[in-house]
């Protein structure tokens, strides 16, 4: 399990995240983003009018170490704030066509690595960290 | 001049943003902040509930590169998304106390190199990315 069905709902609520990636001499650069959420693949994919000639394209191709977070204020005190940070490791890829013809090919595909949460889950703990266990084909289910 | 009148009226019309910043590691991670524009310094100044143990500030204390981005959508087209990025050199600092208690005194300060702009001046160019001229004490006032 990457998400637990709290983390989920509350992805698929937003509209749109913060992709965070970093140059190739080490400068970060952030941005708002569409994005739509890959279960089956553990993965956030991302497209954008411009992508393929945009600075966060270049930079996932020189580095791919990316955080991507989505969050909500309901009140303004600590306990009115909430985000899921999901932080990992993205690869550029050519998706099929956008039906709607606004967006380029090009997406950056993020695959989950760690799960930061703030308030998300009402049943879980308010903050929670975790690495998300990659099943790389060679291991046994546990 | 650091923000022109428009990017200035932008930002300051936002309630926060989303500040990247990296990891000794080379990891970027992103949260959405509360912020104080400062023009007087060419800075924002970001304070939160616990930013003294965050690991935002750690990062910055370890590189101080970061990126912040305030933006909005107001339709969903390539016209109807805006933002004002600003890149930049940060430093941790102990602020005075925050009148409403809410706020740790520790704060990140962002001195601005570099402005990222797109769709904010209906009267300049849509998008225009500019470096910061810095005044380092050693020149003369142009």
């Amino acid at each position: 399990m990457i998400l637990t069905p709290a983390q989920e709902r509350f992805l698929t609520r937003q509209a749109r995240g913060h992709l965070a990636t970093v140059g190739s001499d080490g400068t970060p650069q952030v941005k708002p983003v569409g994005f739509t959420y890959r279960p089956e693949l553990g993965a956030i994919d991302i497209a954008g009018f411009n992508m393929g000639q945009s600075a966060k394209y270049r930079n996932v191709r020189a580095n791919p170490k990316v955080a991507f977070v989505v969050d909500e204020v309901t009140e303004p005190t600590m306990a009115g704030a909430h985000f899921l940070e999901l932080r990992g490791v993205a690869r550029t890829a050519v998706a099929a066509e956008d039906p709607s013809g606004h967006l380029a090919p090009e997406i950056i595909r993020i695959h989950i690595r760690r799960v930061v949460s703030f308030n998300v889950d009402p049943d879980g703990p308010d903050f929670e960290a975790r690495d998300v266990e990659v099943d790389d084909g060679t291991s046994e289910v546990a």
